[in-house]
């Protein structure tokens, strides 16, 4: 039972095995924070659940930031009330974002905190498509992703927090959106509420197949969101030049159902260290950048910049041998055959 | 025995089976081929011997560009010298770049050819640091890894035709630079004569540990031209921001020394379709980007472009259970908490 000067606070009590249990967390009735000189006392009206979150509930695993603190309430956005305050700009009443966490009061110093407009008619929407998660699809597919009007964009997690403003941003950009949900009432929400242009069930069989169907173009972007089953159906599927915005990977976050270790670490990688990677083939270059480089090297190789090794082999029946050794790393240099004409 | 008007040549006459091996060629003289009308008759006179062709000499594997034939010469670029031409702007004489082969004579219709200056003191540089190698190590590590004065950059094969020109661009533009090589000699040339900062030999224990040490500040970009062990020891000292450019993958491109399947063929598919893949954390973005995606996304709310689903809970007791239920997909768009204040 809540007392008036109580704070209702859900503590995360134990470090969730694989799959997070509702017994990781206890519901308390602690004191409520005072707010001291410079500091904002809160009441939280709206708290962002996320599935970041899960990752910050390990211990030190090397996922994003800090770990959350064993018995106390994990961080997370909130929509809060001012209640009192000593800070400029800030006044009993003022509508804000915070990270307030879970719990029904907070303090903050204002450093994490931003106003909302007072009249705002929904202002939850500033912990969805017009907070964090909105933000998140809005760069990730726009200054990643890069969507073309006419090319075919997936995402997973369709009906998500994320997801669904991803496709939806998509049919703004004039792309084909295909999304990728678990059960048929998502898909006939993302098709049919949000517009999506098809959505497919993962969990019914055959999803290369269907996707392949829904994509008959092949995928330019593809918003990874989930990983695990849901990327192995995309990958094959990828166009020359596709854009691949890595924002999560839900699917593994519980540690169940992951069956791709190393690549899951590898693509956990890209996220928290917001790692590019980028592959290329040089055939695509040659025109207008061959000459720009061309020009280039010749200077760094006239001026002594660049040292030219190469390791010639002579005759053409040396060839084989040549090759086989330069795949064992036996060259220096680059490996070429000089051709000798009798 | 070659007679004038043959034509030496080594032909693929059968595919490996992961390592290749001098047998799967053979030397043969055929009669040298005729040029028509249109085309030119060519004299090779180098050869570029390259890792990619192990990738062509497979069968249909979604490797790059098309298998080679059995029964053929594979090709390959050369460095040639025009014997006889119908075409306007090549001459008996002239020296060219050409996709010539692995064989002594070759015909051309010129759409592949370009002209080399006629006094250029070492043409065979063509295929190397003024020709495919050089520009892909020059597009790789300015285009996409993006090197920055005072940043650390690792490059793997580091006196390979590729890999030692990375190293020396990386040094001209003001990078600490550590290579990664098999054995000593090629180490002691890479700091020695090719001037790098470092070069690990990866054939001795303790890579991890010694790569640590010789990027005290972690590695901004990593030039990837090589996969699996050497991958491994760059992966966790990659700086938040890093680029890697992926080139090649020659570790694996014998079929041996593979542990790690499904990350290289995702490693291979970003390369065969230049895909790029990018992690982010939205957190990095607040400030001038979110004022205009909040604009933005202000507009399209309110115009009724983007449909916001948010999927409420009541009562902080249950946010674990929606929080665990998230993970599990049971949310229909953004999940919330609304906190009841008694």
């Amino acid at each position: 039972m809540t007392t008036p000067m109580s704070n209702q606070r859900v503590l995360l009590v134990r470090r969730p095995q694989g799959v997070a249990r509702p017994d990781d967390f206890t519901l308390v009735d602690q004191a409520r924070p005072r707010a001291g000189e410079g500091e904002v006392l809160l009441r939280n009206l709206f708290l962002s659940l996320d599935p970041y979150m899960r990752g910050r509930m390990n211990d030190g695993d090397g996922s994003y930031a800090a770990p959350y603190a064993l018995g106390e309430p994990p961080g997370g956005g909130t929509v809060a009330e001012v209640v009192s305050s000593t800070i400029d700009g800030f006044r009993s009443g003022d509508l804000v974002v915070a990270n307030g966490g879970w719990q029904a009061y907070a303090v903050s110093d204002g450093s994490d905190l931003y106003a909302l407009p007072g009249n705002m008619a929904r202002p939850s929407l500033a912990l969805g498509v017009l907070g964090m998660t909105g933000f998140a699809a809005w760069h990730g597919l726009t200054a990643i992703g890069s969507p073309q009007p006419g090319e075919t964009l997936v995402v997973g997690a369709a009906t998500g927090a994320v997801g669904a403003v991803v496709g939806q941003i998509g049919k703004i950009f004039g792309c084909r959106v295909v999304g990728i949900a678990g059960g048929e009432r998502k898909c006939r929400h993302a098709v049919e509420v949000l517009g999506f242009d098809a959505c497919l069930d993962h969990r019914t069989p055959g999803l290369s197949e269907r996707l392949a169907d829904a994509a008959p173009s092949g995928v330019d972007v593809y918003f990874e969101n989930v990983g695990g089953a849901v990327r192995a159906a995309v990958w094959p599927l990828l166009n020359v030049g596709a854009r691949v915005p890595v924002c999560g990977l839900v699917s593994g976050y519980n540690g169940d159902g992951v069956t791709d270790g190393s690549l899951h670490e590898l693509m956990m990688s890209l996220i928290i260290k917001r790692i590019r990677m980028e592959g290329f083939m040089i055939a695509d270059h040659y025109g207008a950048e061959f000459e720009t480089f061309s020009r280039q090297m010749s200077g760094w190789v006239s001026a002594g910049k660049i040292h030219a090794d190469e390791d010639i082999v002579d005759g053409l029946e040396n060839a084989p041998e040549a090759f086989v050794g330069m795949l064992e790393g036996r060259n220096l240099g680059k490996t070429l055959v000089r051709i000798r004409h009798g």
